[in-house]
């Protein structure tokens, strides 16, 4: 089968790779890819900010229908159409069941072995072996209409990831909520607070097609500055107090700082952007400050049976994030519409 | 008037100082301090942690009896028994209203000149200014037993610091809760979480007394290891999950360090130790394990309402953490017993 594996900064190949069987371990399934992404945190890599030390298989989200099932497996069949999170985890352990499924006792990341040492593929392929296939797997009932498919697909991370968010930061109705970073997941973020009954939503965003899909889901207000301007434009548009709630939804030390001065006291910070940069968080301003932060991995497998609902009766419409759809065969030219931000984000097709 | 000043590191003083009178602003109070203590952030100065440019009054915890208010002061009256904060507020301002008291847009610290340059005095005196009547002093009604004193004076911060760790980390009903520090505040810290329903609450001590308190105040096990060994401990008692719920109350990189470190995937740290060391909040960590960390200055006033009540009818008896009592004149002692360890919590009476 064809699958995407990156060999180091701006390299990206799709090459042919084994069609992946059962393992024999009972609870795995194999997945036909109907639809996958590139995600943000693919460009981390791709960009050389983190290295890629040997050649890996890539890509994290998926939808897709079952193929065959492990002799164990009840929960999936072949035939159905389900949505895989961007992690393995069985819903069973304490962690999952707490509502952390990144923290399962037996979980796994896509392209690496699993806790067995069998290979769980990328998700930017044609084909992959779920290793706990009754966790991970969520089951959309059929028949699927084809307009639905990128929907479903932002259940996989980034509709999850900017609900946890939302989530972390405290989204209450009534709320303020400033959410920093205009990536798939800022918008999804703004999704989320809308859903959540915020009252106010300030986007922060540089670019007008985001800005406008920004307003679509939900802003209620642009900030295009950044740094000190955009604190500044923040504290005009909340009477000097500041937000109750900042989703932090990009992972730089410059994003961190944003989303901590917009807070005001007491306020809260959900953060979702994977770390990078090597700063930590600046806890006498917090303690002075009394402003909280919360967020990590997201546990999207938990979300997802809330979040369903809203994606199959047209609630929310997070699929829209996706601005560019191409064939497998196109990935490369999909990692280099992301990184040069023509795309929000792409759709790839096997 | 009496009034204590340190001076620099170990130099303490009971001196001479002008007696307050109103200042004229019409918000004002005169209160004659009932009863002051010795807090262990005065321990920072005291120690030389903190520097000491030049001498100056020192304590914030008292409760009194108000000699004289302002022209505009109408919720309390000469005469009254009154609680007042670690801090000066209005409880009028946006963020006083959003619980978040010390945040107050017209606060202010004892021991310094108030927003109109009028002096506040530091609490380990005879008489205080306070700048702000009818925001900061909570009317007991009367008569006071005097020994309700303590426990109505720990309301003034211990008390209410200890119930914002719990706050803060998130404890409900049946939590697991680790507190980090067996000073005053954690002490309060296991009052607060028992009080919030928490089923098991694990006190880090090292102290016999204060491990015998912990354990009279509702904990129901005591670590008394620390680093590595404390965590092996913790993960014994939670079968190797981490708690839901962590109170750190000391302040020290280390303890911070411990906190998060005991805390369960998907955890919360709550934390008042006013930080001391210089570390930041590791942020790739607690991402990782979507570990929360809120707290900071405590918004006692905003917690009085509810814990007055608390107090009065005997539920809880946080005075208990006042293991000295002596007279004003015996300040200097009272420092060395709380530098030395010799006291959990010095009470003072001018």
């Amino acid at each position: 089968m064809r699958a995407t594996v990156i060999h180091g900064t701006r390299d990206i190949r799709l090459e042919e790779a084994p069609r992946p069987t059962l393992a024999g371990t009972g609870r795995d399934a194999i997945v036909r890819v109907v639809a996958a992404c590139i995600c943000g945190s693919d460009l981390w890599p791709y960009r050389g900010v983190t290295e890629t030390a040997e050649p890996k298989r890539i890509g994290h989200e998926f939808v897709g229908v079952v193929e065959e099932v492990g002799d164990g497996v009840t929960g999936v069949a072949p035939g159905d159409f389900v949505i895989a999170p961007f992690y393995d985890c069985d819903m069973t352990c304490a962690h999952c069941q707490n509502g952390v499924s990144p923290s399962c006792q037996n979980s796994n990341w896509w392209g690496r072995d699993d806790r067995d040492g069998h290979f769980a593929d990328g998700a930017q392929g044609e084909f992959v072996r779920v290793p706990t296939a009754d966790g991970s797997l969520t089951v959309v009932p059929g028949p699927i209409d084809d307009a639905m498919v990128p929907h479903l697909l932002t259940l996989s991370d980034v509709m999850g990831t900017g609900w946890h968010a939302a989530v972390s930061a405290g989204v209450a109705r009534g709320s303020t909520v400033v959410v920093v970073g205009d990536g798939a997941v800022g918008l999804c973020g703004v999704i989320a607070a809308q859903q959540l009954g915020a009252a106010r939503i300030i986007a922060m965003s540089r670019h007008a097609d985001r800005q406008a899909l920004a307003r679509e889901f939900g802003a209620t207000d642009i900030v295009a500055e950044r740094g000190d301007a955009g604190i500044e434009a923040i504290m005009r548009l909340t009477d000097g107090l500041g937000a109750d709630s900042v989703l932090e939804c990009v992972g730089t030390a410059e994003s961190m700082d944003q989303a901590i001065r917009a807070a005001r006291p007491g306020g809260r910070v959900g953060y979702v952007g994977v770390p990078h940069g090597g700063a930590e968080l600046p806890i006498r301003t917090l303690f002075s400050r009394n402003v909280g932060v919360a967020g990590g991995i997201a546990p999207v497998r938990n979300y997802v049976d809330a979040l369903l609902p809203l994606v199959l009766d047209g609630t929310i419409q997070p699929g829209r994030v996706f601005d560019r759809e191409l064939p497998l065969d196109e990935v490369v030219e999909g990692y280099r519409l992301m990184d040069e931000r023509e795309a929000i984000k792409v759709l790839l097709r096997p």
